[in-house]
């Protein structure tokens, strides 16, 4: 990779904040390097604010630990996850940026099965700039990629599609799967490259990861909560999940559109499966209830901006699944804080004290 | 292709016609030999019933001319398109076996991205016999196939998946496009092969081509109705479309599911797409509505049998399609006509003269 494409003219270079949440030196970055280097990086620190994590050189960017969340929300710091990688969210929300990427720090470059190296980057912002389907299903896949179209069937009236909102990749080795699935199958890897995009249809849910993910901050952002895990929760490893379920019933209620498939990235290590059952088991328990619940959830017509949807579904998590758990109760306070802190910072006046240069460590 | 596994021990041999409608000497079926020869082909021949078909030697079959059609069901022939591939229908109604795989005459055998040359019916076969998601979606597309698996957040309570009524197979080279997009696009080819099955989710209408398509005829064999096309109707090429249609919205009522994807077949030629446009105008005008009409399609509780959807939508087709033009109120009656010919055929007492003895040219 001496002279890689993406360095020339990196797209939207200056509207698009890659945000990653760690707990640790972020060496994996060397690897990303030549993709990730043009743009602006938002560090969460998750744990020990004390520590000190080592970012590489050359690299613009600048970090939240714990204390600068709690300085910058005050109380509404409640609302950002402990101990979890849910924190990445305060990411999003100090972003003044109108795209976003996050990606874990376990995630490195994949190849394509050329062998080339995959700028998992260049390709959510393809999947983010072409429209989605969601109304009607396209045989073959994508119909904006080069090379493939509408199919024979496909009314004319749906062709121009929907704005897409979200860019779900996924992951070459290590596959997303839950502690069961990890016991039972601790040597399975996903080998399989599935040269694919396409649009979550209308209607259906899906499991949605955070590991490797892009997203329209104008269109979508102040649905990407990924709710309240980790330090002082009953649950973990559902934060992604949370911010799937109610992404997706809110883009479909508003009009917009969800990616899947690609780009890959390299996932590098399988998280360990006996802390992850604890983390998760409540998790897998309540899905059987929450999945009805986000299946059935109708939005009312005045929900007619992402915070009004947002604030709607909380008021029915609170009544539908507060019955399960007082876990639910305090989520859907924690949604509605949430939604404050998002329209606080992100007001008309707080634009000229964006809190990144509080405590930002530009270099 | 000296000794191909599957003449070992072909899966379903007894269990599956292969339908082939045509107008010409079979002479494709030498590049299928390895891999259909051990089935048994229902030809279904269109056009003139005095010219002779040719089969290659060694092929099990049975054939139907118009004339055979006209006999075998007398005035309900009336529901049987001719001059237009929907004839294929009559092959699903005369088979007595479980399953149907059914091809078009210009359909070859592709190769998989290594050379291999794709066993479409094998594939088939593994998509019917193997349960579908309908009901969440599984961003690892099929999870029941080696090295995949249900990923993180998708609920338990719903990995047993539903019966698989249809394997929706795919074309490498010509893709199947409608004639304006075969007048844009006359070079477009289509060369990307996506390495995946997935289910078509609840709720979602999808474009089916009979090009290359398996079925479960016990599960859902009476909804597959291509309708009336061709000769004396104003419309063509839409034969596939209606019956998915009606099949999405059955098999979606029924709880049964619908795969799409692999395998790949090689379509060799496209057809002229003048032709086409005069075929396929009044389709692309109508579906615009016929489109809203099936997504907003909901059968009564007391449709439990195929036979009783179908009927009643049917009457659906009738009085709410039937406006746009009488050439819908014609089709909604010919869909009745075609449930009474599958139940005279298929009922217990017309097993012992089975229509295929009647005229059948077996070897």
């Amino acid at each position: 990779m001496s002279t890689p494409a993406t360095l020339v003219n990196p797209p939207l270079k200056d509207e698009l904040d890659i945000v990653i949440p760690t707990i640790r030196n972020l060496d994996f970055l060397e690897m990303w390097r030549p993709f990730f280097q043009p743009y602006h990086l938002i560090i969460v620190q998750d744990g020990d604010p004390t520590k000190t994590i080592h970012v590489p050189e050359g690299f613009d960017y600048e970090l939240y630990n714990r204390n600068d969340i709690n300085r910058i929300l005050g109380p509404k710091a409640s609302c950002i996850s402990f101990k979890d990688s849910a924190c990445r969210c305060f990411g999003f929300l100090v972003s003044k940026k109108k795209y976003i990427f996050t990606i874990d720090d376990d995630c490195f470059v994949a190849k394509d099965p050329s062998g080339k190296e995959i700028n998992a980057l260049a390709q959510h912002i393809h999947n983010l700039l072409a429209p989605s389907t969601p109304l009607f299903f396209n045989t073959l896949y994508d119909p904006y990629r080069d090379g493939a179209d509408f199919v024979r069937g496909y009314p004319f009236s749906m062709r121009e599609g929907v704005p897409t909102a979200v860019s779900h990749g996924l992951w070459l080795n290590i596959p997303d799967y839950d502690a069961p699935t990890q016991l039972v199958k601790p040597r399975e890897r996903n080998t399989r490259y599935v040269d694919a995009v396409m649009t979550i249809p209308k209607g259906t849910l899906f499991p949605m990861c955070g590991m490797n993910l892009g997203f329209n901050r104008e269109l979508i952002g102040p649905a990407m909560y990924f709710g309240l895990m980790g330090d002082g929760q009953p649950i973990g490893r559902y934060d992604d999940m949370w911010a799937g379920w109610c992404t997706k019933v809110i883009t479909d209620h508003l009009g917009l559109g969800i990616k899947t498939g690609l780009p890959y990235i390299w996932h590098s290590k399988a998280s360990n499966p006996f802390v992850n059952l604890k983390k998760e088991y409540k998790g897998i328990y309540w899905q059987e209830e929450i999945i009805p619940f986000f299946q059935s959830v109708v939005l009312s017509k005045d929900c007619t901006t992402v915070q009004k949807c947002y604030i709607e579904l909380s008021k029915l998590v609170k009544e539908k699944l507060g019955p399960i758990d007082p876990y639910f109760t305090k989520l859907a306070e924690a949604m509605v804080t949430w939604i404050e802190a998002w329209d606080e910072i992100n007001s008309p006046a707080s634009e000229s004290t964006a809190p990144a240069a509080v405590d930002g460590k530009k270099k």
